[in-house]
């Protein structure tokens, strides 16, 4: 297989898991955004670098945004929102935050495939993006694909990430609309130094 | 337009995206990789993110792999490669930083929208992904949304972002092929300090 | 008080915590650190900050060493040793990696005000830096020095961060010495992209 | 010598070293930050983990702070500081930004140990803090230390770097006094989130 064509098949696959997501926990994550007075963004590993991705723009909307664990990230308070990615939903860092947000009465949003850990029990609100089923045919897709069983490979979180990034993008663009807000506008608040 | 179509929409453009990236540049990005003695990743912003996520994949198949910026990296020497992400091919931390690589003789390269940039013009490898044209109707593709055009916002550099992400773990899975690495083997790498 | 009378005051007191650092427990650490196969640092705020600057040293010195939470580091395994910098000993990110750590059998590290403290009980090796002590007179530095009592105000862990990067630098040195190195072989693994 | 007397050495050089920092500058420089709309933290190494000490304290006393490159900090306009502590007064990335800021009307302030550099010439305040003085002897400290010279080899930005961190922590008690915060108060800006 080529690589044109394993990104073509990796497009269709992220297409697949996107239609999954279900569509009143979207709207409801959209108005938690909206409504929030602060917004704070956690995650580790990969699922980190996504939620920092949505933090990013967040910030280009306007929005009172802050990555947990940066410098100048403040406490958070009643009426703000915590927004956690994170497949496995049991990561032990970001589940010690969101245990403490819990008793701070923050709301708690999660971005995860497995919506019944215990990220996700703590959760007011849960957007669940399936990952790869490791089960069907076990964990070496490798030896599926030398076996010619055309799928991506993704290799451990790969598809969760991916999808979990084209998702908040997405939101991204719901928000600019919901906002009233040009690309033009974005730009007046992207940093200027880089 | 529903977030689903929205979504749907924007993988099909991805994968436009993606069908254009030249193969003959893919292969000779991948023999860089392949027999460089170590990985140096760099990049701003969004772009950083998507440079960093290649990163700790790369760790996961066994590279020797740093970010620039982080805390324990090395001096870079000659038979590294210094791998930058810049839409733009202009960032100024950036470029200040490749213009030093090259006084020391390690391989340059940079996946770029602008390969005829100062960042594109110092690198020995260039990787194109084409980012959003902007001449078409201008900056604001909101105005063309509303008007009915329904193409994806993807705001400043999210096409370009998000097309570097899916290519690069395109990227990742020729690389696990090409090492013969299971992903079990990926996961022994995986840190288990998160 | 002026400025430069308070930084006379505040060495004052640096110095005074530094001789209480227990003796035995710096030859262990020097020890732990000189045998360790990997060393991986770890902290939250400004103490991890602290700790961020002894891991730049380290790896100038030679060592395989690694911030927990950077893109590229990789799993810790037996024969490592994971140096926590925490002076409540009670951080909860800090903490559930910690408590990780315990279970994959490679030794743990602390510096701390509080050795008693969870992290304190976990860790194998223990370093008290004092910090200020809140009894004497309550949090309120600032009335007490308004009332001409000239201590150095040092709000929040400001001491206990300042002492612990003064003898991390000097354990720098000491390990400059025990590993016969110079200045300029340090220099020559300083990184060359800033 | 032991690493008791090695610190306390250390201690002392410290003193002498902020003696030497110029009061006027000092005052220059505080009502700078009092005076500025939001400031912006940037440096790389070492020097950068001391600016971001800086900047989390700031925070915590209810400044509008960023740290350059962090995830959400915005862009800087006319009417907020950036401030760089960069020893040389000549790192690629933060001259980069800083010539950036230049053109943008921002001010610029400096603390490093060359006022002449690249930098120190760009900046409106420069706040000098001496380096070693590597003429004395050369850099290799080691061979002085081992021929009897009882100086701390504080090898590489070390001692620039630790003078910086006590200076800029003084600093913040004069801008607690300036601003008649308490403790306290510090405290409830302190993240809840670690």
């Amino acid at each position: 297989m080529t690589i044109h064509r394993r990104m073509e098949l990796l497009t269709q696959k992220l297409a697949e898991q996107c239609r999954q997501i279900d569509r009143k926990s979207i709207d409801r994550f959209m108005a938690a955004i909206l409504g929030a007075k602060r917004i704070f963004i956690h995650g580790a590993g990969r699922s980190g670098l996504v939620g920092r991705a949505f933090a990013m723009r967040l910030m280009h909307l306007g929005f009172n945004v802050y990555v947990v664990g940066e410098t100048t990230t403040p406490p958070i308070r009643e009426g703000d929102i915590y927004i956690a990615v994170s497949g496995s939903g049991k990561t032990s860092t970001v589940l010690a935050i969101a245990k403490t947000v819990k008793t701070l009465g923050a709301q708690i949003a999660i971005i995860t495939s497995h919506p019944d850990s215990p990220m996700g029990e703590l959760a007011n609100l849960r957007i669940v993006i399936k990952g790869r089923e490791p089960t069907r045919g076990g964990h070496d897709y490798l030896a599926r694909q030398l076996a010619g069983q055309h799928e991506p490979l993704t290799p451990l979180g790969t598809l969760f990430e991916l999808s979990a990034m084209l998702f908040l993008d997405s939101m991204i663009e719901e928000l600019m609309i919901a906002k009233n807000k040009t690309e033009g506008e974005l730009k007046t608040l992207h940093t200027n130094l880089e």
